[in-house]
């Protein structure tokens, strides 16, 4: 369902919502490195769980506005993927000004965060990059895309929150990456050189292994999911409507 | 949806909501600073993941009699943004009777958390403001704000309790205050000289931010969701009543 | 909403469930002090999330059919509670058949847990009993007894799965007993010599508390939600199958 | 509701479902173990957490496609409680298909795994059987066909995908064997040599047990809810369809 709200205001809530996710991810980790510096795992646990809260819920806060994409393969795939629908989708114009929203929110919430935990601002030093990660994004993003829309498809959008949630929780920890399937994100953690950051030189590579997963991945919708099936509250909903007429 | 309970009872939900809010905060404190002395961060996963299961339990419980606000904060907010509504909001005149149930009962969870771990009652010795913290403070009640009105005015009210779980699971690591974001725990937690605690001369300035918190909040809710959604619940029930009338 | 189905069989799901929820809270503190030697709190979370995840999912299993109490003070208050509902509510002459399926099913819990790791047969020798704990029972067993009901009689009876296993995780950590609240867990918890065991001259006080705080919570919930309300599905449903009359 | 998809996606949704089960299951247990090599708890805690979320979530993206099955014994069981339902049900020629898809994407995973953490391919050494996991793989698949088709007969599957992953997570720290309770599983994880591997010679006492452990459960489900209840929401579907007829 698309939004009727103007592009403007949408893509604040996309600037604010990937801040926030940020925000949460770096702060988390900036947290957890302090706070338990003896075992990375229980960090990792500390952070991933922060993250895990933290997306379910803001996608439950965000999407009636602007669909909750925080995240430019997401934009991309909702373009695509509604691109042929009868009802009105995603439209190719909003892409890029969302992309832009997006990645502008990554960097202010990782600033945002440093400055939350008095750090000062630094380009992160941690080299990720490696074959094992690059296959690990891969995964990992055409992981995310197939949830997001495979929910859309089967009529079941109202649990996207929860189980995009659930599905970063999980991904943290099966991926040697950690799963960062988010170009937006992945830029926005260049700016923090904590836990959580990443090295200019990683991002790259990273960033070309999520377009390729945001690929794979809408791909499998396309063949698992061809149709949209009528979400059933919508079926109730008109029903009732009409009934009242 | 305005209650239509007395406000005596209200009032007390408010009272006994709070009360088991700060115990919950602050009896997992004192549970996890006794039973994992070595290593702070897993002593605060068990604080938040007790926080994080009680609140949102709490609201799902009281939400229908008092609206769970269990902050004063929350109140100041529900009334403006329901001032103008056509339907009733909440009353500028219960604001006050709120925030004294709340501080009350703030009071006595932390006293009965120390009274079910046999610690004597002392007021807290644990100074927490600083810059950092001011700033975590604002933010941590902004985006409280920003959760609860954003979920009221897209007609998702029934994922509040859920929602703010998990918005308090993700702000206690996300931010450097371990987000209090709640004037009435603020005070409450003066009252405990344990993990939870806070020293008065840091509660001061945390109500301060939690206040500028909270205007912030208001503005981002007004801006990004300007009118009320109709709940598609509330929808069905109305008109399948008028199908049989 | 009395369920249809014969006495029998609602005494054996209470069997069943009360057994496995037994064998949880059991199983997994045999697991936890096994693999996590060094550090209690660690050991208390894993045994907590494990009871937390467990138990919502067993009352969401068994509810249909018998009500899922799994606990006395429960099936006493439900009595108590619908004892004078215009619908048909918990007979009083089922109390003590669920109370006795409650027991034999925690003692059958705890021995399968046992046998599930190997252990032999013993009774515990954990004394728990001291003034603190004796409160931190009553208050755990008024809360239990407030959020199950409260959900009850706001029409919300489809969040108590999820709430009830949701107060048992808090209230593990909250509280300085651990959060028994159930007198069938507490005998079956008699028989077993680990981390969760409870010795027989403890349990004798906590069944106290739990009676205690059984009364309290059914006075709270009386005062607090003094109607019952409908349930919206329920509503629904009615109103549309009279629409097809 | 039987799907109205053709065999050959659905066996595809099988395949990749089972498959990133399992790539979650063994890589969270690679990452746990290398992350947080001081304490086994530790490790399986953050292990069942990644799985906990990643099979309620992968159910809740696949349900609607394939069942979700991931797990030949739930496949035999669901041909079987439907075999006389007056409803089409899950047929009897699509047992072995499913079982081929649900074992091939577990090797899959496995390998899958192995290449994200650039681990070489290998067969696992560890040794698993003993008398107390034969009785816990038992009681583990009873467990989940009982939750399962009980939520089914119950008229409430839309709470599986959480009700199955609160399920494994309880049941990993309860049972003695980690709860595999699923063949396809338990031959995937022969194909790694790490955290969650399976030396073959404890295979296949786990598969007789699991087997064994699914009669049980059928025999359960079929005693405690011997007939279909309509779910709700398809009851008001229907009756708001023929009002506007």
């Amino acid at each position: 369902m698309p939004s009727p709200a103007p592009l403007a205001r949408r893509l604040v809530a996309e600037f604010i919502g990937t801040g926030l996710l940020v925000a949460i991810v770096v702060g988390s980790g900036i947290a957890a490195s302090r706070l338990s510096p003896e075992d990375i795992g229980l960090q990792l646990l500390e952070n991933s769980t922060a993250t895990t809260l933290g997306l379910a819920m803001l996608i439950a806060v965000l999407a009636p506005l602007s669909g909750a994409h925080f995240n430019p393969v997401v934009s991309l795939a909702d373009w695509w993927m509604s691109r042929r629908s009868s009802q009105p989708g995603f439209a190719a114009r909003a892409i890029a000004p969302y992309a832009v929203a997006q990645v502008l929110g990554a960097i202010g919430g990782a600033l945002l965060a440093n400055a939350m935990f008095n750090i000062p601002a630094a380009i992160s030093a941690t080299e990720r990059a490696t074959p094992a990660t690059f296959l690990a994004e891969i995964v990992a993003t055409a992981g995310l895309v197939l949830v997001i829309f495979s929910l859309v498809r089967s009529g079941n959008a109202r649990m996207i929150p929860a189980a995009v949630g659930a599905y970063v929780g999980a991904a943290y920890w099966s991926t040697s990456s950690t799963s960062f399937a988010n170009p937006a994100v992945t830029i926005g953690r260049i700016f923090t050189d904590t836990f959580a950051g990443i090295a200019l030189a990683s991002a790259v590579p990273f960033l070309a292994a999520q377009l390729l997963g945001g690929v794979i991945g809408v791909l499998l919708v396309s063949y698992l999911y061809p149709v949209v099936a009528a979400a059933p509250e919508v079926a109730i909903t008109k029903a009732a409507t009409e009934v009242v007429k």
